[in-house]
């Protein structure tokens, strides 16, 4: 199955790469040129002169971007190029109405479409161990996954198309309960004066042990917010949540809250940090009282 | 050595049976007789006609109660069977301060303290797999290391009294992050119509993977909430943590957060329930709208 891959952003890269490795990548295009061709060069990856030539070349075409409206104008430029029992198997994480308009554009020219949102973050697009959570037509989803196992791990079907950004709206809105958790709780047994790596040790052993806590907890005692998972990007897949919310006329209270400790951080410069460092904005809040 | 315990609640009463087990249970002794008799009948323990005959008799007393009070309140009564070179070990969750003002009427008469709240729940109780916290004099601990060894799975020193009840705090505030985080965006998939079953699935092989989510998620759905922890419990502590941080003059959001969702659901009830009934709270937040 000819495969092309659209967005060689941070976790675009790594997958097309992966993909060229095990000898299944045809084409790549980045809608930025010169960030790419150093990428592709060295690792002998094929890049599309444009998307309309990769679309018409593919049979199965990737897409990976970061936003609702870049996904949409993507779909608009590769449109010219597809035709009839060719399939898009968007990466992106976007809300569940932009996949579903998404679906129905490309339905009406016989196109299938997959959301297949990705949790698992950079390391996992690297080791191919992504977990994919995959909403549309279970035999299209059956058609290609031998090529989606290139990159991820685990692969789940969720029904419909939409419901793969649902979970991973899910797994976000999670994702912000336990950072709030770990942060608030590691900056005050900081705050208490308690051998903090002891206390990692203790804890991560226990009910109350996680992913974070293990892997971002010892760096955010030393004030080390690499990315990761940018600040700004989560910023946008919880307004996502909200709005999603919204449109139920219900409340997230934790997803309220961590947009409020974004603001701050990203007004204070801090987008481009990992989410880790949400411990900075525990840390000013500890603070205020001992000045 | 000799050892007591005091105090067989939920989390004495298991850990009593497994010290007796052991051969290692000299006495036990509860305040209310009528609840323990039936039970240390049935398995061969000795119970006290006292805390002070308790005291008298054994070398090394383990303290198993739920508020500060009755931790004081214990000591107070076993006072008078204390000497010189006898150790406390106290298993309650109480603030740093209850603790240490423990240890410094003790050290008075000549009696080690030993502050060793534990994590893991019942469950850990029953299979001695706790995580144990402990904070004192190393010496002391090495002492008795072989004894605690019998109740928990993991003991981490961490310094001075009062720093296991630290490392509690910090726990018990990381636990309330996560249980929002998952109670939350399980309330908000189910909103969606999403197959929630799949969901968990999904997520918990990946970042967002927790405790929590495996153990609780899928009971929750079902709209189960046996303890497990009750909501009672986790409020106290919540609230020792809140008083420790007014010490500081610091604020945690995560902590107020949840106290009011628990302050509502004991108004109605629902207090006797394991924590992950906030998922009750989260659907009624999420159903408001759909009125």
């Amino acid at each position: 199955m000819k495969t092309g891959f659209i967005g060689l952003g941070a976790m675009g890269a790594p997958m097309a790469l992966n993909l060229h490795k095990a000898g299944k990548l045809k084409l790549a295009w980045n809608r930025t040129f010169e960030r790419v061709s150093q990428f592709a060069k060295a690792n002998g990856i094929a890049l599309a002169k444009d998307p309309i030539t990769l679309a018409r070349e593919c049979e199965l075409i990737f897409i990976s971007v970061s936003r609702d409206e870049d996904l949409l104008e993507v779909i608009e430029r590769v449109l010219p190029g597809l035709a009839e029992g060719k399939v898009v198997v968007d990466t992106s994480t976007v809300s569940i109405e932009t996949a579903r308009q998404v679906a129905k554009r490309l339905a009406k020219v016989g196109v299938a479409f997959l959301d297949a949102p990705l949790s698992g973050g950079v390391e996992g697009a690297r080791q191919g161990t992504l977990t994919m959570m995959v909403g549309g037509d279970e035999a299209v989803l059956a058609r290609v996954r031998p090529v989606l196992e290139v990159v991820a791990g685990r692969i789940t079907h969720l029904g419909q198309v939409g419901n793969g950004q649902g979970a991973k709206a899910v797994n976000q809105v999670m994702a912000a309960g336990i950072l709030q958790g770990v942060t608030e709780s590691l900056a005050f047994g900081q705050a208490m004066g308690l051998p903090m790596d002891k206390v990692i040790e203790a804890l991560a052993s226990g009910a109350a042990g996680n992913w974070f806590l293990s892997n971002r907890g010892p760096s955010m005692l030393k004030q080390e917010f690499t990315p990761g998972f940018k600040i700004a990007l989560h910023h946008k897949d919880l307004t996502i949540c909200k709005r999603m919310a919204e449109t139920l006329a219900a409340q997230l209270p934790i997803v309220e809250m961590t947009l409020i400790h974004y603001n701050r951080l990203m007004d204070a410069g801090f987008g481009d940090e990992d989410i880790s460092a949400l411990f900075r904005q525990k840390q000013w809040m500890l603070e205020q009282g001992q000045r």
